[in-house]
């Protein structure tokens, strides 16, 4: 094992660079000086950036370092299919206590380099220090879009069918089935993890996709969707961004509500109502969108996106309407790292 | 005093980006989506990041919060202009223990926004999130420039004039005399710490500028430096980025090294060769460039700008000529955070 002592700053970032892909033409300069060169040609820049704390958005006690820096990098790749856009660059700053040896932090770099690769983004640069305790994960990514093209929060109007992505709820119900099985070990650790039946919740919580696939059937059906978030934070919080911006209500309907069998059957076993996992539990990573009626058809029957119910005015209020028809106004209870200690 | 947990995350970001001004055409939507969406027509962009730990970058026994908040900017700004690009946007993504109060979070952005509005330079997004020990800053600052203007740390030719802004050395005289009068009251609460006649070296630590003046005199005299990088490590390690990334030598000369006059006498004070605190210390943020002999006339008799010596062949290695001519070779000893702890 070798020590990042030994290797000091620069000599780290050159170990780490070393064997680094760029697929992107807009990417003139990437790791190597005072910043990297980017050349977007008629087109639109979108930017945005996440902190992963150790502590609070991820436990190294459960969670595989390569896993680490696959998720990190596709949180942000979210964001920007979020706005429609083509995620092509991303800066990975790192911060990390000298407990950490050179051979770990490589495989966060593989869990980064692999995401880089299966999304086609170029990293082009970042910041490496020392942390006096815990790691520190800040990754920024830029992406492009047809100004035409890019989709906001705000767009949504009165009637507008409200739709998502997969399933919602299994990176919670992933994270609750780790920290259980944690629990379960701490206090006997003879007693070995129970996982099996699991792959489907455990993969939605430590590899989750970002839904890349979803921007490009948008591109092939030539629908611009009324407006658009990602699903990080559970769905009733992004409804309520996605109301208070585009000054509408809703209507979404339980029974609509896609959850995965898995997602149901661990609820169940922890006697939880499965919506409250959709509704509150966070990183699932889907797309939550509005669409006009008109492009209604082109999606009845996609299996990868369900309409959920729709938009109202704003007067109306944000409602879920639960079997027959009584109504819960939604309330944000979602993943709040702000609110987590 | 309020607490974080109170206002949430969403309250949270509401608070700090309610009085952002929007500086720049460029910057379509700043806060406010999933991510933020920027026009950069007919120019190139450039991107940087920096992320600063408590404890390791910063010490808040001695830094006052609004001057973090200000100097993280400047770190990053100082980046872009290094790349002889103008900064147009920034993210800042925080993560914070519950110890601090949302007024203390208030005085790190009033420091932020201070330097956003001192730079013309537009907070566009970012990141909060609770941390479980120390704070943690992460700006990542996007710029602009024409094509054929940036310079990166390679071009660097035989005979060209190497040169520095400002002067060197006097950010880590101020941190050592910071350090120093911690020491004393800790020893001795009774003694106030005695900074009376360090305003420079203080200024240079605690409040330091970005040398936008340098750039825009770039462009007033029509020059384009061969290279060149900020200085952030000290002089040393900013010459062998540049040799190495030009694949060339140099030659720089102690008399020639611009020091101020408190950073001498603090220096003197701590029985250490001026010059060490130049070669070593970090965070000047001044500008290390290359012009060719070509564009001497222009610089020469330019306050703001010293020439410290020449670039040479490779094979002639790097070196620094004391006094009459004994050659000592540069080595990076500079301030790396990756060793520090």
């Amino acid at each position: 094992m070798t020590s990042i002592s030994e290797l000091g700053e620069f000599g780290l970032i050159k170990r780490l660079s070393k064997d680094i892909s760029i697929y992107n033409k807009s990417t003139v300069k990437g790791i190597g000086d005072d910043a990297a060169v980017l050349s977007y040609q008629n087109k639109e820049t979108v930017i945005t950036t996440d902190i992963l704390i150790e502590g609070i958005h991820f436990d190294l006690s459960y969670v595989p370092l390569k896993h680490l820096g696959y998720k990190a990098v596709i949180v942000n790749l979210s964001d920007v299919f979020a706005m429609n856009a083509s995620p092509k660059q991303i800066t990975v700053s790192i911060a990390i206590s000298n407990r950490f040896t050179l051979e770990s932090i490589e495989e966060i770099y593989k869990g980064i380099k692999l995401a880089c690769d299966t999304y086609k983004v170029d990293l082009i640069g970042g910041d490496t220090s020392s942390s006096v305790t815990g790691m520190v994960i800040c990754i920024t990514a830029v992406g492009e879009a047809d100004k035409n093209k890019i989709t906001y929060r705000s767009g949504a109007k009165e009637n507008d069918l409200i739709c998502v992505s997969g399933d919602l709820g299994g990176a919670y119900a992933g994270l609750k089935l780790l920290q259980r099985e944690q629990d379960v070990f701490r206090s006997n650790p003879e007693i070995q993890p129970e996982l099996e039946g699991y792959d489907y919740i455990l993969g939605k919580q430590l590899k989750p996709e970002a839904r890349v696939d979803i921007i490009k059937l948008f591109d092939e059906l030539k629908i611009k969707p009324t407006s658009m978030i990602d699903i990080s934070d559970g769905l009733s919080s992004e409804l309520l961004h996605i109301s208070e911006e585009s000054n509408c209500g809703c209507r979404i309907y339980d029974q609509k509500i896609p959850i995965a069998e898995e997602t149901h059957a661990f609820a169940n076993e922890l006697q939880i109502v499965p919506i409250t996992f959709a509704l509150n539990g966070g990183e699932d990573y889907e797309l939550l969108f509005t669409i006009s009626q008109a492009d209604y058809n082109k999606f009845r029957s996609n299996p990868d996106v369900t309409i959920i119910g729709h938009i109202t005015e704003q007067t109306k209020g944000n409602y879920l309407v639960i079997g027959e028809g009584s109504e819960i106004e939604i309330q944000a209870q979602g993943w709040n790292a702000v609110k987590n200690n």
